[in-house]
């Protein structure tokens, strides 16, 4: 395999933010050349497909500011500073739905945008679920919705679904 | 539906790069009171599933320096200012790979990571597939791979594709 590695010559900090940080560091081209890359770090999150007995999935409904607009989503949060993705999916399933899993199953880890930053995607499939509460952040706001299997993929099928990790989820779990 | 809109007070913008823009705006929630949120605006991007008369699906391998990896990926490219998306879609396609499509069907438009940036990535699948020249720009550095569709699914399934847009436009491609 052709080495393309890039190397580090500079790291400079822009932000160091509530969730972000970002850089722009100067590295160096497998040709030599010098340039810059625009990087954003975040602590990565995890993302659920919750699928009850039936095959229907849990899906969740929130605002998102960066793209101004409501997206349907499968329930997702940040990872806490040092905290195993495995503990967060149960943790992030139950407080944003209500719902807790007798059986997870870890579904794969991707990149949700390698070209500017390092967000990892720890992706489950959640089932054997029990109902409980709701327990959102204070400044949190979401509403749960359960959509039949066929529902979920005729939303695929037709772009209703424009969350890359949700239709990378919901498609993931179609192949266990 | 319950209104969720969370609305501008003041923006501040951090960094106006090359490739992206990074704000950290104050926001109004819906509960009245206030916080800051930290976006990165991009482009946008095309990414295109390219379907050869078998099944088979070129792929191209890269470094990316934000995760430190060699990805394999679907070809893929910014949107170029003002550029129409499938114009681009056939234009990344030819410089990537080397090859024209005789027919591109849109697959839909997701957004890559909704929760801190606005970038959208429109998928499609490239078939009727011609080849012609691979043309890269000058700090480009790829490798094109063609995979079976069988390699492909597995590959899925077995996590070894990790970009979140591949692992979506593959699949989105497969309900066609």
């Amino acid at each position: 395999m052709n080495d393309f590695t890039e190397k580090l010559i500079e790291k400079k900090t822009i932000l160091a933010g509530k969730v972000l940080n970002v850089r722009v560091d100067r590295v160096l081209l497998p040709n030599g050349k010098e340039t810059t890359r625009e990087v954003v770090t975040h602590p990565g999150a995890v993302a659920v497909v919750p699928r009850l007995a039936d095959g229907s999935i849990i899906m969740v409904r929130q605002y998102r500011y960066p793209v101004g607009e409501m997206l349907l989503e499968i329930p997702a949060g940040k990872l806490n500073y040092g905290e195993d993705p495995d503990d967060c999916a149960g943790r992030e399933l139950e407080e944003e739905t209500g719902y807790v899993a007798g059986k997870m199953t870890k579904l794969g880890s991707i990149y949700s945008t390698p070209g500017f930053s390092d967000e990892i995607l720890h992706l489950y499939m959640a089932e054997d679920l029990r109902q409980t509460a709701q327990n959102l952040d204070e400044d949190e706001f979401l509403a749960v919705e359960t959509y039949s299997s066929q529902d979920i993929r005729a939303m695929l099928a037709d772009n209703i679904i424009q969350d890359a990790k949700s239709v990378a989820g919901l498609l993931l779990a179609g192949l266990k």
